[in-house]
């Protein structure tokens, strides 16, 4: 298993002089013994330049045409990198995704990935080449060119790297790991030298936007270990040491729970801005109402993201609370008017202008207690709780927004996540 | 054979607004009852923004990747114009080289084309879709993507029409057909209705830039009629008439000899400025002697155009004499002076600053007296001749630069060429 796969994002990749950097980071790895199979995005800004062509050629276009327009900003970046590559003096070539054959169904702009035949690159990589796949594509059983939507490109890479049973996944980006809470809000954050799947799923879709949810869900379910690397770290100071020894990987590495032998309880601290809270009160409780609520803002494309509903006293009656984006609660709001005939409720009150604070960390499934001194820690800063909701390696609160920060800032020194000051 | 195609080149899809226009020529065709498929060039500027990146990657750049990054230019118009028919009602889908499939060889960069299966689109426009195909590329057996070098889409267009038998390949392009001479140097030039196509080749590598001299080569091979086109006429007013009526096309066709029935004895009139000439007297003459001169140039790869040799008084000596473009002069004269050794000759002189001038018409076939009335009509100006080269349908003649304009003005009155003045 001496294979590995690295990606590099668009701003990885945004010009010549920065895939140079960028090679330089896949040469160390060529040298060290690794066969290595690189995945890019785009070219920074290519994408959107594909994409507002596509609507002002008309705002209702195929998206099999799409598709064919936009998926050549990664043939580009990817003959360029091989391109800068050969020029090393590392022999390379490039892969679209009907080259190497990365199959996907047919749901253009969003395809899933089917299965990716690694036979051609691996063939490639044993002959000595570096092979260049073009991220965020794939190829319909039509034959048509697919992309993956957003971000898809993380995922290219993960499926890639569970294709050719790759050691690691390494993703380059313009941070140089994953880190305990937002450095601009927590300014003692420090890089998590491990994070476990779950939780970097929690923390991905709790706005830690390092990596996307999809790819870290497929790398979860094909057990592909990730690092989080930056690109423009010292390509050369950079190194690792021999092949397998990653436990000293620049970065963050996403793994599996029992490859994480201090586990902590917490392992970050997460805050989302903007929340908004709608609560109905005295609704008649039988079964299917919580359905026909959601339903109702279902209907309207509203997501919604805390859900509480307390047992009623009478077993008749209940209350339930939950929350939407700030910008969303107009509509919310209105959508629960006009279907009042779906369920019965007494009354509807909600706010705009909440945060919600959720610690992560897996270390809690075996520590009791993390959820009631977490109340206790915001409760000696005089924070109200609005709502709380837990999950297994999760606790969330709703606060106010004006004490988001102070929050998350008492709550990362709370669980020691500080790092020591210098 | 209700098939069509219509190419556009890169000026004709710059932007959406160019793109649409074309669209509005494809929609008339269309209407008329044409089953339609479409060839497209990148967007203007385009190609030469990915040849710079490829050249800042690697001056030494691999072939391979080089098409790879180049040809996506094309992906992107086919894509953009297929969206734009489809927003007028017109459903459509593009084809990139590789889907057609367009099979070619692996002289990446300069690839020629093999063959091209015409079965899928030939489905797809029976299904009632307009196929727009990428120009300028195809795919090499190893199934990497090729390009066809430059001017490459035009060649791709003639080789989709001869595949799916279309009744006629036009040709859209900035200018609105091939002209007797360059209207800038005689104003009264006009536009020929129909050109043979041994008088297009003529034109063609003499200077009159419209038609790529290789996608008329394999016009006349394959007997596909060709006409040119302005895409910047207004698409509604320039409405041929039914199916198969095209001796009403606006433009110029491009067609079989007897396809022409009032052949005129001189077509067009072309000026080449900018030549050398270079004269070897006394050169001893032997088997062999020519290619060892010649051989010499083409080391240097310096196109040579004209070649004049004299029969020798005795059979043991001779004058040759040639024309160079002026910037390889230099050169040539020391190519000739290094290369000595391998020919013996008495004086070696030449020349700068001279233009060449040709009369082209397959009509000379059947007319004796072109050459001697054309060297009248330039005697009758006070214009020396200095070189004449001839072949069957063409007659050239070096003169000094300064009266290059004066002899095809004249020359151009001299057979009739002149519009009518209004």
């Amino acid at each position: 298993m001496t294979y590995l796969v690295m990606k590099f994002g668009g701003t990885s990749v945004a010009d010549i002089e920065n895939i140079r950097k960028a090679a330089a980071h896949v040469s160390r790895e060529v040298k060290a013994g690794y066969k290595v199979c690189v995945v890019v995005s785009a070219m920074a800004g290519t994408t959107n330049q594909l994409v507002n062509w596509t609507n002002d050629a008309s705002p209702l276009h195929d998206a099999r045409e799409y598709d064919a327009v936009v998926a050549s900003g990664e043939q580009v970046s990817a003959g360029l990198m091989a391109i800068v590559l050969s020029s090393m003096g590392i022999p390379a070539r490039s892969f679209s995704g009907w080259q190497v054959p990365i199959n996907t169904d047919d749901a253009h702009g969003s395809a899933r990935i089917l299965d990716i035949d690694p036979k051609n690159l691996l063939e490639a990589m044993n002959d000595g080449l570096v092979c260049v796949v073009t991220g965020f594509q794939g190829v319909a059983p039509s034959g048509r060119i697919t992309t993956l939507g957003r971000g898809g490109s993380d995922t290219s890479a993960v499926a890639v790297a569970a294709a050719v049973k790759a050691e690691r996944c390494d993703i380059y980006t313009d941070v140089n790991g994953v880190y305990t809470s937002d450095p601009r809000i927590a300014p003692k954050a420090r890089r998590l030298s491990r994070v476990a799947f779950e939780e970097m799923l929690e923390m991905a879709s709790l706005g830690a936007k390092v990596l996307q949810t999809r790819s870290v869900e497929l790398a979860m379910a094909q057990k592909v270990r990730l690092a989080v690397r930056s690109t423009f770290d010292d390509a050369d100071a950079d190194q690792v040491g021999p092949i397998g020894s990653d436990h000293n990987v620049p970065g963050t590495l996403v793994c599996e729970e029992d490859e994480i032998v201090e586990k902590q309880i917490v392992s970050g601290v997460t805050l989302a801005r903007g929340e908004a809270k709608i609560t109905l009160r005295g609704v008649k409780d039988y079964p299917g109402v919580a359905a026909a609520v959601f339903g109702a803002l279902a209907d309207e494309r509203i997501i919604v993201d805390m859900i509480v509903q307390n047992v009623s006293d009478d077993g008749r009656e209940t209350d339930i609370t939950f929350t939407v984006p700030n910008d969303e609660y107009d509509k919310a709001m209105k959508a629960l008017n006009s279907t009042k005939d779906r369920f019965e409720y007494d009354v509807i009150s909600g706010s705009t202008g909440h945060a919600k604070i959720s610690v992560i960390g897996v270390g809690m499934r075996s520590h009791a207690g993390v959820a009631s001194s977490m109340f206790k820690a915001l409760a000696d800063k005089g924070i109200n709780i609005m709502l709380i909701t837990t999950s297994e390696i999760k606790t969330s609160v709703l606060i106010e927004e004006e004490y988001g920060e102070l929050a998350v800032r008492s709550l990362h020194n709370y669980y020691g996540l500080d790092k020591a000051d210098k």
